[in-house]
């Protein structure tokens, strides 16, 4: 029996999300987790996609292949109660067999937040990068639309990536701001994004805002398709992957 | 020269905030940066009162003798950015020769947080307790009143304390609700608080929350003068040291 979960994790004390031989990862923790319910026979995790070392996550997806009698949500709260604290188990169901986390994502949401006050917020030194120059947010305001649409995103990815096609389409990118000011939230929304792109981009608006890139950059620096052109990666602490959808959960 | 400092910390990770044998603690790192500023002279600080271990600080006030010819800021500068990552200097500004952070308070306000979401946020796991039982936030806030006023709180006070004078005044007993439901913040603000009162109030109202006391038991556990008849202690990551107020900054 195939089965879906929507997870958050503190991102901060792992090593990543995918299991690797150094350091202490996601999906070793809640594979752990699973072997001890499925008395001691290990089950394999598949993930939306990895997050690395830092990145938080509001709702990774996951599946696995288990069979348990219980009702779902009490299969849910065994899950949440006997992973670590910074991992929480937020839903648990039961999909086709032929569902995987990774191959059916049709679109994917990142926070990214930066923490702008001075000083800087000892409570948000982990949550959020920490940006504290000059920030012209209705320039970032103005950049970002350009961003919007299908791409050939190369100058936003790392370079080293492995990956051949880097034309991803962005349905959403927009700038939000909390009540008192003291934080930014950017809200990225796309069929897919590329490694490291996110934390790129971010680095990308600051810059923009900051006054060091002018307002119409974007579409220029999209036409160079060279990783130099951009801004910045970004620090980890301040992304977050929001949301995974999937064609039957639309 | 005296100086005044207000700090705020993360209390995660200190042994609380006074100077001991075992641990880190905020008192030690403080001195530490301003022994360094300092060429290595030490300079000892005297806080509003003491933390305990794992308790935060929004507002705490510390003070401290110095000679330095910087302008105020940038020595607020120095201390912030010299300091761990977990303690940021929200100011600091010069004061009278007999200013003292401990003995001249007027006024303390805590806030105490709890997080009620099913399941519990990775990212509150530091930063509030956690009450996942049914609670009715109407009767909370219906004995919160009986709390004002000059009372004996022994009853809410840690056994073992060696303070004589129990007698205490509590000015604002006030419970919010954040914006999406999920976390509770009690705050209190009076003329000074007993050692673990904070927690040991928190302890009580959720019981009362969770129909385990009366709402009108407030004055009955008061009348006692006895630490058994008030709720348990509520867990220290809730607790934040929000403001210390004195009487030349009213």
């Amino acid at each position: 029996m195939r089965y879906k979960a929507i997870i958050a994790y503190d991102g901060t004390n792992f090593n990543g999300f995918q299991r690797q031989p150094n350091g202490r990862t996601v999906q070793e923790e809640f594979e752990k987790t699973l072997q001890k319910i499925n008395h001691g026979e290990p089950i394999m995790i598949h993930g939306s996609g990895r997050t690395d070392a830092g990145v938080h996550a509001l709702g990774q997806v996951i599946h696995f292949d288990y069979d348990d009698p219980r009702p779902l949500e009490k299969l849910r709260f065994a899950l949440d109660t006997q992973t670590p604290d910074d991992i929480a188990v937020r839903s648990v169901e039961r999909v086709a067999e032929d569902f995987h986390a990774r191959y059916h994502v049709v679109e994917k949401t990142y926070h990214y937040k930066v923490q702008i006050q001075k000083p800087r917020s000892p409570f948000r030194r982990y949550y959020a990068a920490y940006y504290p120059y000059p920030l012209d947010l209705e320039k970032i305001r103005q950049a970002l639309p350009a961003l919007l649409g299908t791409h050939d995103f190369t100058s936003f990815c790392a370079s080293g990536s492995s990956v051949e096609d880097k034309v991803r389409t962005i349905y959403q990118a927009d700038l939000e701001v909390n009540g008192d000011g003291t934080e930014l939230t950017f809200i990225f929304r796309g069929n897919g994004f590329l490694y490291k792109m996110i934390r790129i981009l971010a680095g990308t608006l600051l810059k923009i805002g900051n006054d060091r890139l002018a307002v119409d950059s974007i579409p220029v620096i999209i036409a160079k398709k060279d990783r130099n052109a951009a801004g910045p990666t970004a620090h980890p602490e301040g992304l977050y992957l929001a949301e995974v959808k999937y064609a039957e959960n639309p």
